[in-house]
This record gives structure tokens, sequence and C-alpha cells, in this order.
């Protein structure tokens, strides 16, 4: 009955025959848009499996003439696509609203709402010009800076050079440090980090530096061992102690003790459920909240309940 | 004369006292909806200055409870802020918009109209859950495997690895290869990249990798030299050679006969004009006109012209 029930279910929504397709068309990259698209996707996630595998966003980027926005409405009449646009340059931007008005295709300004709200606040018209001559601004050699750092020191190397980093990451190897370390530097924060290993002593280094600027990560070692498992298969290598749950609860116990002994002052962030993007975001959090940029509240540990 | 004007104009729009403040407020990470602010900023830079000078937003995140939306609205009223929203959950989302109303906020519901699209699109209701369990997807080992590629081998060495690359990134010294590289293997990419210097003939193994995977980047003798003068200033050295305008465009014009004579198959790509996102957003391009993904158009390097 349970696999009848799926089926029907998967014949009333899920099949291949009504995969949605959605255009993302832009004058400049489209890298805004398309994560707009791929976040209001989510929602839709509940009848589509976890990866939206039945809806298709295309981006088409630098679109700056008017007969190339009308041959992408053209596509998107053919193959029933919905265009989700942010053209700046006036002309463009008509000619494409009437193309998708006179062949009828569904479209969204997406940034029609925002840029009008804009136009108010600041009692000036947009400019209708896509994108932008790069200054070598001193945020651009920020992230230089950070991402260079970032490789320099990644996975817990040249500890003499710790006290220089924003951010530095401790956890249990394979939790996702290096990816998040990236994510941060690509955001402008110089960031090191140390794979905890059980009776392991980290450098003297680690509790040297500024203990504020320490996060302490911890994941679930179901998921910690599907991790691993995945890695080995890439590397066709097989360590039954690796990615064994026995041993991964015991590491993952050590590394939960030492937080409690060593890091009292460690934020400590659960990475289980989320990706590199919602850890990150987590992260920037508690710095903002730190320098009072956002709604003062005391960080409260997970490990606090 | 000049100089009056300018006052004027800073009278006029610029002056901080007319700093205007934009709350992103989100009960996910905020990082879509901060980036499209951000985006659609760049429409106001003319009337400030290139960097948005006097406008300022602020990411709430993860705001998940309408007490805390409430007060954020009330902080918002203070300071005569306009509210960008993209609160997924039902009833946090109306307590925002009943509290913006209520003291005559200013606020922009950012993706309301992107989601009546999609649920027309559907046939189904948006979920009102924010953000998702992150499974081990593929996607998400595919992006620690290219950024642990990248990270190895940034900056041309070993180069017995370069078959396994999904890009080659060639190009001067200081051209911005190393942020680019990580960004885009943050977008799932392996990308190597090999620094170009005059009268140093590459490895072999540059010329034996598959070819449609090298891209040659090419900046502006100018541009290059303020990067070069900024890098410096950084590390406190002075090296006269180093950044010496005549010696880099004679550098310039070197690289630019490697192209033609070594590379004659590379794209060619000019960033002294555009940020790491524009730049990759323009290699990403080429590569999905290439798998057809795009409006089928044969790329056109610039020195064609």
């Amino acid at each position: 009955a349970e696999a009848e029930a799926e089926e029907e279910d998967s014949d009333e929504t899920c099949s291949t025959a009504s995969l949605r397709e959605i255009f993302v068309v832009s004058d400049s990259t489209g890298e805004s848009a398309s994560a707009s698209v791929r976040a209001a996707l989510r929602q839709f996630d509940y009848c589509f499996g976890s990866t939206c595998g039945t809806a298709r966003s295309t981006v088409y980027r630098f679109v700056r003439s008017a007969g190339e926005a009308e041959r992408i409405v053209e596509l998107a009449a053919g193959r029933g696509a919905l265009v989700v646009h942010t053209v700046m340059e006036p002309r463009v931007h008509a000619a494409l609203a009437a193309a998708c008005r006179a062949r009828g295709v569904a479209a969204c300004d997406l940034w029609g709402a925002l840029l009008d709200s804009l136009e108010e606040k600041f009692g000036a018209k947009r400019s209708g010009v896509s994108g932008r001559r790069q200054a070598v601004s001193s945020e651009y050699m920020t992230i230089i800076r950070a991402i260079e750092y970032t490789r320099k020191v990644d996975d817990g190397v040249l500890p003499h050079l710790w006290d220089e980093a924003d951010i530095m990451l401790v956890g249990p190897s394979r939790a996702g440090k290096t990816p998040l370390a990236f994510y941060l530097a690509q955001r402008g924060y110089k960031v090191a980090n140390y794979p905890l290993v059980p009776d392991e002593d980290p450098p003297p280094e680690l509790f040297g530096m500024d203990q504020r600027k320490c996060v302490a990560l911890m994941i679930q070692p179901e998921r910690l061992q599907a991790i691993r498992i995945e890695r080995m298969a890439q590397f066709n290598r097989s360590s039954t102690r690796y990615a064994s749950l026995d041993e991964i609860r015991k590491e993952v116990r050590w590394i939960k003790t030492f937080y409690l002994r060593r890091g009292t002052g460690w934020p400590i962030i659960d990475t289980t459920s989320s990706g590199v993007v919602e850890t990150a975001a987590r992260i920037m959090e508690i710095l903002d909240r730190r320098k009072g940029d956002s709604l003062a509240a005391a960080y409260v540990s997970p490990l606090a309940d």
C-alpha cells in the first residue's frame, strides 16, 4: 500500500513529464537572481523530493540586446518556461516584457518592487546601467588577502600565523571545515581551521590566540559517518575504523568533552543539518551580534541545554 | 566653480545626513536576499559615488518569531529604514507585514511576486518552511572535492594533476587568478591556474591537457599596476620593477604574443573592469554555451578585433 501511495504521488506531481523550466534572464552576471530562484524553489521541495529534481533553471547572462531577449522568450514559449528577469537596461527590459506578453509567457520582474522601493527611498531614479566597473577597492584586496591566508593555513598547519586569523574553526575531521573556511574567506574573513583528533593535543597557539575568534563545530555521528563513507568511495579506499559508527561516536564524545574542558568560551555550532551557506551565516551572525550590528542577543551554545 | 558644484551636489543628495538604511530580514541565511539588495543598490551608485557610501544594509538572519520581527520593525521605524524581507514562515511574515503597516515603515516583500509565479507554475503552494535539511548530496561532495583540488594545485604547482581540472586559468601574476579559482571551486569546478612569467616556458602539461579547459586572462597594464602597488603596500614591500608601468606594459605585451602563439584555441577574458563574480560568470557562460545549455553562440575572443 505504501509503494502504491508513493507511485500515485509521483504520478500526480513528480513525474519527469511535469518538469518545470525556469529561465533566469539578466543583463549582468545573473548570480544573485539565480541564488534567489534557487532559494525560492526550496519552497516547493516538499512535492518533488529534496533536490528540486523536476524544476530546472537556466541562467542567461549578459543579455544586452533586445534581439537576444526576444530569442530567449521565443525559446521559453516553446518550452513552457517561466521567465524570471532582472534586466536593468530600459530598452532590453521593455523588449523582454513585450515579448512575454505577446507570446503569453509567464514572467516575473524579480527586482521590480525592490527598485521601486529604493527609488522612493533615495528620491532618485535607477540608473538603468548593468554591471559596473571594478575599482581596486579595499574590499577586493581584503578578499584576496583572506583567500590567500585561508589557503596557507588550511588543515591546522602553520600555527605561528593563527594570531592573524579573524576566525578559527575547530572541529572533527570531515565536518566540513575547509569549504566553510573558503566560503567565509570569500566574504573577507581570514579563516584558520584545526581538525581535532582524539587524544592529540592541539598546538598551544590554539589557546594562546584570542579565544573570541574560535568557533567549535559539532556534527551528529550518523552524518559524519555518511560523509566519510562518501569520501572513501570517491577515493576507492576503505577503512572500517574511519567510518565505523561506534568509533565515530567515541570520537564525537571525546570532542564534546574537549570543548567543555578546553574551549569553554567557544560557541558550538551543529553542522549536522545545515549546508555551508547556513553554517557560515550562523558564524557571521555571532560576529555581527558581538559588534552590536544586529539585535543584541547573547549567543546560547546548543550544548547549554 | 567645480568644487562648488561638487559641494552643492553632495549637499543635495550625498551628505552623511542622508544615509539610507536598509534592513534585510530573512528567516533563513539572508544570503540571496542581501546579494539582491547589493545588486539593486548599484543602480543608485551614480548619485553616491562608486561605493553606495550613503546606503547601509543590515542583515537580520534566522528571524523565526513574530516577536523578533516586531522588534526589528520597531528599530526600522526609529531609523527610517526600508525593510526588505524574504520571510517564509506564514505567522512571522504576517507579523512583520502588519508591524510595518502599523508603524508606517516602507517594506518590500522581495520574493512575493516570484513565489506567486512559482505557485502558479507548479500548481502547488509554497511550503512556508524556512531553510532545509542538508543531505550528503553529490553536489556537496563535488564542491568539497573541487575546493580541495583547487587549493592543492594553486599557483601553478603539481602539473601532473592538471589533467583532472575542469578549468585551467592562465594569466599574468596578480591578475586575480586565485580568488577567481576559489569562487569557481565553490560552484563545483576543479580549477588549476598557471601564472605566466615572461620568457619562462610553462610546463609541457599545460599544452598536453585538454585545451578546451584553458581560459586566458588579460588585464590592462594600468590596472595591473594599481593592484601591484596595493599589494606591495600591504606587505610594506617595494619593488620598482614589479610595479613599473613600462615593465608591466612589456610583460602584458609578451603575454598577448604568447596567447597568439601558444594558446590559439583559448578564450581570452579581459578582467580589467570586472570583479571576480563577473569574470566567473563569463567563464561559466562559455562552458554553458559549449554544453549547449544557453543560446548557441560562438565565443569571440576580444583579441580578434
